[in-house]
C-alpha cells in the first residue's frame, strides 16, 4: 500500500456520509466505583456491512478526546473527516469492504452519550460533576451491552490507540469468549507516576479556573475556557515528540524579531495557544477530568495480584501490539512490558515498534510501515471471517 | 571522596553562618531589550577568603528559581542550607579552603536584587510587570560590574547548572579575558520547541490566574497562588525523570484504596500539590515569568550566524561540561552539541555524562561520580591559582 493512497480521503477510500445513532439502555449499570447508572444512552456510528453470520464486526475504541465519529463525513460538504479516517474505510487497514465497524462515544464522553453534559433523568438537570467516575472496565461492560443490542456475539477484533488500546486489552480479559483479536496501539499496561502527574496538573488547571464553579459551570452560563485550554496545551506537549516539535517549529519566531515581552514570540507558542483555544470551545471540562481519571485508574494487573501475566491467563484472543519510537507518553518500553507478559502467558502476539518522528500522535498518522503492518494483521482477520482475498488491487 | 561525606552538611564541611550583602550600582545598565536600568542593586553572598593576588574567585550562577543563598546557613539554628550546599564548602567540589566564592541573586530575581518586587526609584512604586525583560547577556554584564566592585579582574571559574550553566558559557563569550574556566552543568546551547512550550504553558498558568491582575497583584494585596502553583508543578515534572518519579512514587496511593473522585488519590499528586503550594508562597510570579523568558531567549549561536562553533572562537577558557543520563529537560545530547562545538573550535573541554536516575535535578544531588569529576576539575583550578595540594585527607 502506498502512503499516498491512505493520506488522501478521496470518495473512493471513504466510508462516505455517516449518521450517528443513539441507543437507550434501561438495564442499570453497576459501576466499579460503587455507583449505579439506572439508565443511559450510547451514541455510535457504523461503517460497512454486517455479514450473514455476524462474524465480521470490529469495535473501535476512542482515546481521551475522541468520540464515536471515527470515519467519514456528516454531509457532502463536510471537510472534516472522523478522527481515524486514515485507518478506517475501503482499502484501509480497518477495511469496510470486509468489516462491519462499530464506533461509539463512551460513557462520560461529551459526544452525545450519557455523561456530565447530559440530563440526569433522576433530577432533570445536567449531571455535571455528579456524573460518577467510570473505569475502562465499566466502558467494556457498556460496550458489551451495545454489542448485545446489535446482536453481535463476538467481535472479530476490538481496536484502539492509547486509552482505546486499554479498552481493547480489557475486552480480552473481561469477555475473552467474545473477542477474537485485540489491537492495542500506542498504549500501556498502566500509567506511570509521570503520566499521572501530567493528568493531575491538567485537572488542576481546569479546577483552578474560577469559571469552573466546582463543575457547575453550565448553571453559570460559562465554561472554564482558560483551564481547559491549559489542560489541552499540557496534553499536547505529551502527544508530540521533542523531535516532532523541533522539526515543526524549531525556534522559529512568530514575527521577525524578538519583542522582549510575554506575548507570543515563538511559533510553538502560537500553535499551542491556537490548539488549546480551539479545544476549549468544543470539549466538556468535566469530561476531560473524567477521562484523565479513567487513564489513572487503569491497571488490569492490579486485579491479578499485580501480575499482568496472571491477568492475561484467561485471554483467548490474538494480539497485535504496536508502539512508536518517539512516543514518550506511552513509550515502546511500555508496549514491550505488555508483549512480554503476553508471551509469558503463552498468548499469540504480534508486535511492531514503528520508527516515527510523530510521538504519541503517530497512531493517528498513516505512515507506510504502520499501515502495512496494521493492514496485514487486519487482512488475516478478514480472511478468518470469510472475506475473499483481495482481487482488485485498486481497492487496497 | 565518599558519598556520605558530602551528603551531610556537618559543621566541618559547611561554610557556616552567612550574611548576604547588597551593592548599589549607579551606572545605567543598557539592556539587550533596548531599555535601560538607571540604577539597581545586587544582593550577594561570599564564602571563603580572597587570596593575595585576587586570583581564586569563583562565581556561582543560579538557575530559574535559585538565588544568592547557595551555601551555608542564616543562623545557628537555621536548618535549611543554601541551594548548592552539597557542592560548596570546605572539602566540597567548590572548596572554600581554596576559593573565594561569590554567589548573587540576578537582576529580575526575587531574592532582594532589583526586580519586579522591588521599588522602581523613578516611580516610587514596585516595578511589577514593568520590570524590563533581561537576558543572560545582561546578567553577565551586571555580574562583571559586581566583579569590578569586588576588585576581581578575573574569575578562576564561573560555575552553574541549568540556566546557571548558560551564564557560565556566556561569560566565556562576553568576557573571555576575565574567566579562566567555565563549568557548565546540565545545560544546553539553547532551548528546543518543547522546552519553550513547557515555559509558555507555565506562563499561561500564571497570567490566566485572575489574581495575577496583569502583573499588578501587589497593588491588589494578592498573589496568583494557583497559577504559580501550576507553573511549579509543570516545571517539577521536567526536573524529575520518569524513572525517578517511578522510583519515588510509582502508583502508590495516598490512602489505601481508590476514592473514585478528583481529590488526591496518588502520592505523586500529593507531592506535586505540596511542592507547588510551598513554592507559590515564596516565589514572585513576575520573576517566574521573567526567568522563563530568559531561558527562551538564550541562544549564543544566534549572534554568530547560527554557529555555536563560531560563537566560541573568541573564548580562551577551559570548559567542564557535565550532563546526566536521565535529564530529559536538557538531555546529554544537548550538552554533547555544546561539547562538539567546543572541540571543533579547538577549545579545551572535559566532558562527563553522569549515570543518574534523578533527571535534571541531578545537578543538585551530590552523587559519587559527579562529585569526583567536579572535585577533580576544581582541584586542578585550585592548583592553578596557587592553592596547596591537599595534605589533610580528612578535609576532602
Amino acid at each position: 500500500m502506498s502512503n499516498a493512497s491512505v493520506e488522501q480521503s478521496s470518495t473512493e477510500h471513504s466510508v462516505g456520509v455517516i449518521e450517528p445513532k443513539t441507543i437507550h439502555f434501561d438495564q442499570p449499570l453497576e459501576l466499579v466505583c460503587g455507583k449505579t447508572l439506572q439508565q443511559y444512552e450510547l451514541v455510535y456510528e457504523t461503517y460497512g456491512e454486517l455479514n450473514a453470520d455476524r462474524s465480521n464486526a470490529i469495535l473501535i475504541c476512542h482515546a481521551l478526546s475522541g468520540d464515536h465519529h471515527a470515519a467519514g463525513y456528516y454531509s457532502d460538504d463536510d471537510s472534516k473527516a472522523g478522527w481515524w479516517d486514515s485507518c478506517i474505510g475501503p482499502g484501509k487497514p480497518v477495511d469496510t469492504n470486509h468489516f462491519y465497524v462499530v464506533s461509539l462515544n463512551n460513557l462520560g464522553g461529551c459526544g452525545g452519550s450519557t455523561g456530565p453534559n447530559t440530563i440526569n433523568p433522576e433530577t432533570g438537570k445536567l449531571y455535571g460533576p455528579d456524573f460518577p467516575i467510570v473505569t475502562v472496565k465499566d466502558w467494556v461492560e457498556s460496550q458489551a451491552r451495545l454489542a448485545n443490542k446489535l446482536s453481535i456475539q463476538t467481535w472479530a477484533a476490538v481496536v484502539g490507540g492509547s486509552l482505546g488500546g486499554m479498552q481493547a486489552l480489557t475486552w480480552s480479559l473481561s469477555y475473552p469468549e467474545r473477542i477474537k483479536h485485540a489491537v492495542v496501539i500506542a498504549s500501556t499496561p498502566k500509567l506511570t507516576a509521570q503520566n499521572i502527574a501530567f493528568n493531575e496538573i491538567s485537572r488542576k488547571a481546569i479546577t483552578s479556573d474560577p469559571a469552573f464553579h466546582e463543575g457547575h459551570y453550565y448553571d453559570h452560563n460559562t465554561v472554564p475556557v482558560k483551564g481547559l485550554m491549559l489542560a489541552r496545551m499540557i496534553g499536547h506537549i505529551t502527544y508530540l515528540s521533542d523531535v516532532a516539535m523541533g522539526e515543526k517549529f524549531g525556534r522559529d519566531l512568530k514575527t521577525n524579531e524578538f519583542n522582549f515581552g510575554y506575548g507570543v514570540e515563538f511559533e510553538v507558542e502560537s500553535y499551542l495557544n491556537y490548539q488549546g483555544k480551539r479545544f476549549s470551545k468544543t470539549f466538556d471540562a468535566n469530561t476531560y477530568l473524567l477521562m484523565t481519571r479513567v487513564l489513572d485508574y487503569f491497571d488490569p494487573a492490579a486485579d491479578a495480584e499485580g501480575s499482568l501475566e496472571k491477568a492475561l491467563e484467561k485471554s483467548t484472543c490474538g494480539y497485535l501490539v504496536v508502539s512508536f519510537s518517539t512516543d514518550w507518553r506511552f513509550s515502546p518500553e511500555r508496549s514491550e512490558q505488555l508483549v512480554s507478559a503476553m508471551v509469558k502467558a503463552g498468548k499469540p502476539v504480534s508486535y511492531a515498534e514503528i520508527d516515527s518522528p510523530f510521538g504519541h500522535d503517530a497512531f493517528l498518522i498513516p505512515t507506510e510501515r504502520y499501515m502495512a503492518i496494521f493492514s496485514a494483521y487486519m487482512g488475516r482477520i478478514a480472511e478468518e471471517v470469510g472475506a475473499k482475498k483481495e482481487v482488485n488491487p485498486n481497492a487496497r
